[in-house]
C-alpha cells in the first residue's frame, strides 16, 4: 500500500508521500512517489503515484520520452492547463493497464494506479487533482482542500479537523507529517522515508522538498511533540459524573 | 456502515457503537448495534453488529430464540465458556448467510455480517471475541487490548496511542468516544446516537450503560475539548529551520 496527499491552500501547494511499496508482505522495497518537473518561471509539476508500482512507472516512464519529443501532441511542457495534463495522466494509465489487463486478469492481479498532480503554469492559478485508476480526475476545491490516494482513511481525521484554504503553508506540511505519522503507526504497509514538497503559490520555483527518515531530527521532534500534546489533550478530557474530579 | 469497538483493559471491558445504518446513501436509518444480556453474579454478554441489518437482527432473533428453549444444546446462558459463545453466533451468522447466498448473489448484494462479543462468565476471565463474517473469530491479546467492526481505521490512530491493559476503565471509554468521534467527522456512514457500556471486571453486574446524542452533555464537552486539545498541541509542533520561531 501507500499513503500519498495533496494540500492547496491559499499561500500554495503542499505534497507528502511515504515510500513503501509491497508485493505481498514477502517482498517490501522502498522507491520514491513523488515526481517533480520544474521549469523555473514556466510551469512545476509534481505528481505522486500509488497502486500498481509496474503501471506508476510506465506513466512516468511515458511521460520522460513525451518529453524528449518535440512533436509531441501533449507533454508537461507544452499542456496549455494543467487539466489536460491530468487527461494526458489518465490516459497513459489506462493505456498501459489495459496493455496488460488480459495476463493480469488470468493471474487474478490488478494493475490499477491512481495519481495525484499538482503545480502550476505561468498565468494560471495553482491546482491539485486526483486522477482515478478509471482515468477520469476530479480537481481539490475550497472546500475540499486536500486530495489522497492509497491508504487514506488513517491520517484523514486530523486533515478535516486542521486544513483549510487560509491555513499557512508550513502549517500545511506539518498537519501533511501529522497524517503521514499517524498511517505509519496503524499500518506497516505505509513506511519511511517520507517525501515533503512545498510549493509557494506564484513562485514558479522549484518546490522546497524534503526527504525524512524516521531520525530527520524535523520529524523525530514533530512525532515525539504530537505523541506528547494527544497525551496530554486526552488526559485534560472531562470525567464521567461519577469520578472524582 | 457502522463502527463499533470493544476494549479489554486489566480493570475490565469497554463497548462502543455508533447507530447509523443505511441500504445506499437514500435510505439512512438508526438502530441499535449493541445488544446486552446479563444474568447478574452468573454471566454477562454484549453482542455488537456490523454489516447486513438483516443478517443481525436474525442472528439476534435466533439468540433470544434459544434462550427460551431450555432444552436448547447451547445458548447464552448455557455456553461453558465464552469462545462457545463466539462459535454459537459464527454458526447463526452462517447459517442465516447461507440460507439467502443464492437470492443475494443473483442481486449482486452481500449479507455479510461481524460481530463483537465480550462479556464474562463466572469463574472465568473477561474475553472479547471479534466473530468474522464467515463465522471464524479471534480474542484480543494484552498486545492488542481492543478489537473493531465496520468503518475501523479512521479511529485506529487513537487507539493505537493510548489503550493498553493498564489504561483506566474510564479512559478507555473516553478513548472510545474520541474514537468514533474522529469517525463520525470523517465518514457520514457512521453517526449518532452513540452506545457506551462499561463493565467492571469480576463484578458479573449489568456493564454501565449510556446512549449519548450529539447533545449529551459530557460528549459535547469531550468534543469541544479534544478539538481545542488538538488544535493547541498542532500549534506547538516544531517549526521548519526556514520559519521564524
Amino acid at each position: 500500500m501507500t499513503y500519498c496527499l495533496a494540500i492547496r491552500v491559499n499561500k500554495g501547494l503542499v505534497f507528502a508521500t511515504d515510500s513503501r511499496t509491497h508485493a505481498g508482505v514477502d517482498y517490501v522495497t522502498t522507491y520514491s512517489k513523488m515526481h517533480r518537473f520544474a521549469w523555473p518561471g514556466e510551469r512545476i509539476c509534481v505528481i505522486l503515484t500509488a497502486g500498481n508500482l509496474a503501471t506508476s512507472q510506465a506513466v512516468i516512464n511515458h511521460i520522460n520520452k513525451d518529453l524528449e519529443k518535440p512533436d509531441a501532441e501533449i507533454n508537461l511542457h507544452k499542456a496549455e492547463h494543467l487539466y489536460e495534463v491530468a487527461h494526458y495522466i489518465g490516459k497513459l494509465s489506462q493505456d498501459e493497464q489495459q496493455q496488460h489487463a488480459p495476463a493480469m486478469e488470468s493471474s487474478k492481479s490488478r494493475a490499477e494506479a491512481s495519481f495525484i498532480l499538482g503545480g502550476q503554469i505561468a498565468g494560471k492559478d495553482p491546482e491539485i487533482y486526483l486522477i482515478y485508476p478509471q482515468g477520469n480526475y476530479i480537481s481539490a476545491s475550497p472546500e475540499t482542500p486536500f486530495l489522497q490516494i492509497g491508504e487514506n482513511k488513517y491520517g484523514k481525521p486530523i486533515l478535516d479537523r486542521i486544513i483549510s484554504p487560509t491555513t499557512s503553508l508550513e502549517d500545511a506540511a506539518r498537519c501533511a507529517l501529522v497524517s503521514l505519522d499517524s498511517t505509519m503507526r496503524s499500518n506497516i504497509s505505509v513506511g519511511p522515508p517520507l517525501e515533503l514538497s512545498i510549493y509557494q503559490a506564484n513562485s514558479l520555483e522549484e518546490p522546497r522538498h524534503m526527504t525524512l527518515t524516521l531520525n530527520s531530527p524535523i520529524y523525530k521532534s514533530l512525532q515525539k511533540r504530537w505523541n506528547e500534546g494527544l497525551k496530554r489533550s486526552f488526559n485534560r478530557l472531562p470525567r464521567f459524573d461519577w469520578e472524582d474530579e
